[in-house]
């Protein structure tokens, strides 16, 4: 894939008029870029192809770690593996303090990324039918209250397949999964029969969350980025989008849905 | 405000019709939950109020600080002010080299979010109209095009308050906010008299953002937190929401919203 791509085409299964059947799907790309200050790695934020230059001086910016235009001496990029270089006029700023302070942004190290495919996939043998799983996103939807006060909260749910175990809102689509999966753990739940449902984008992130957790199918009625749809397939996990009203898509593992 | 309430009732100003007028709006709250493991600060998430435990477990299992639920000892939380406190069994998770993992989360630290009112608000006397602003909006819309074909990406735009200066679209919000506000640094372009536009919520870090860069108008299709509108309130910015078709919210510095 070329990193300059916004978006590939992917063949699909989509349920649809109570038949899965193949079709084609527009994902968009998710790419990592590290950023290193004056030789020294300080972030690895996962983004969309290109912008890299403008990415990298609003986060620096942003973090307090450049303050105004002469700041930068030099930037460069190398496009192609996704890292970039900025070098300072001033040598104030050192990496031993900026740890703390990147604790803040959204991002993911490389290596916790691309390390996960040397573990061993989600081991699962349930199967879910298309038809309960839209059932279960319509009941989510129902339930999620602040969502239709406010405007302002993901919300995400444990289920097996048959009903909802546990739902949680939040303002971060991450917490509100954190909320979900921490429940499952304090409460000793088995992962290999449930599925974890969210109102949100599924994110590489969101997948990696689902693995550490054992859980082997995530549905969501947004779409999916390609990173995403690619670890959940390395990963044993049924990715499926655009669940809504009677149809949804399945990206990955689709011998897992069925009719 | 008790922190355990999800949302609060604001007054804000509505346009609508042509006219601004006083109205409310139910605006969803965000708050800091700052997570110690074995006695050492380790992370401070942005997040809704409630499920602290569930939070902080969810959050540790996927960093791999913790693995089985025999690791944790005993959690402690301080519901009122946000703080936590994991002890694990095991010793063998350090602190010193757990900065860079949770360099992936999003979160921010307590003190960057609340130092920023020892600073200068923005300054700006620009006006802007707010039927120019829904006029933007629905431009910026229109020009979204690979959310159209994926639904998978958030867009920001730099504007005055009669034309869009740039576009960017990222699969994190985060992300083409920095775009917008890098692009805007690294052309040396002047922000007292600009507005940034977001397809997505506004949150506090957001407002921060907008803040560093000295932007004194954010304006969303999208919700805002409570946080973000308190903290717009402090820094200068007039912060707009569900601006959709004829209509929009003002919640913070309504005298630089116009008819």
């Amino acid at each position: 894939m070329p990193q300059h791509h916004l978006y590939q085409n992917l063949k699909i299964i989509t349920y649809s008029n109570g038949k899965l059947q193949p079709s084609k799907a527009c994902v968009v790309n998710e790419t990592p870029l590290t950023i290193f200050l004056n030789g020294a790695e300080l972030a690895t934020l996962i983004c969309s192809p290109g912008a890299d230059k403008e990415l990298a001086v609003g986060f620096l910016l942003h973090e307090g770690l450049i303050q105004q235009h002469s700041d930068i001496e030099s930037i460069i990029v190398d496009e192609k593996d996704g890292l970039l270089w900025v070098k300072t006029t001033s040598q104030v700023y050192q990496t031993k303090n900026l740890r703390k302070q990147i604790a803040g942004h959204c991002g993911k190290g490389r290596a916790s990324l691309y390390g996960v495919n040397q573990l061993q996939p989600v081991q699962s043998s349930v199967l879910f039918p298309a038809s309960q799983l839209l059932h279960l996103i319509s009941i989510l939807e129902g339930k999620s209250a602040t969502f239709r006060l406010t405007g302002g909260v993901h919300s995400a749910a444990l289920a097996n397949n048959t009903e909802l175990l546990a739902i949680y809102e939040d303002i971060g689509r991450h917490n509100a999964v954190d909320k979900i999966l921490g429940y499952a753990f304090l409460n000793k739940i088995t992962s290999e029969d449930k599925c974890l449902i969210i109102s949100a984008r599924i994110s590489s992130e969101i997948i990696i969350k689902a693995f550490y957790s054992g859980i082997p199918l995530v549905a969501s009625r947004s779409a999916p980025t390609y990173l995403a749809v690619d670890l959940a397939d390395q990963l044993g996990i049924a990715l499926i989008g655009f669940a809504r009203g009677e149809t949804l898509n399945v990206y990955s593992h689709t011998e897992k849905v069925i009719i």
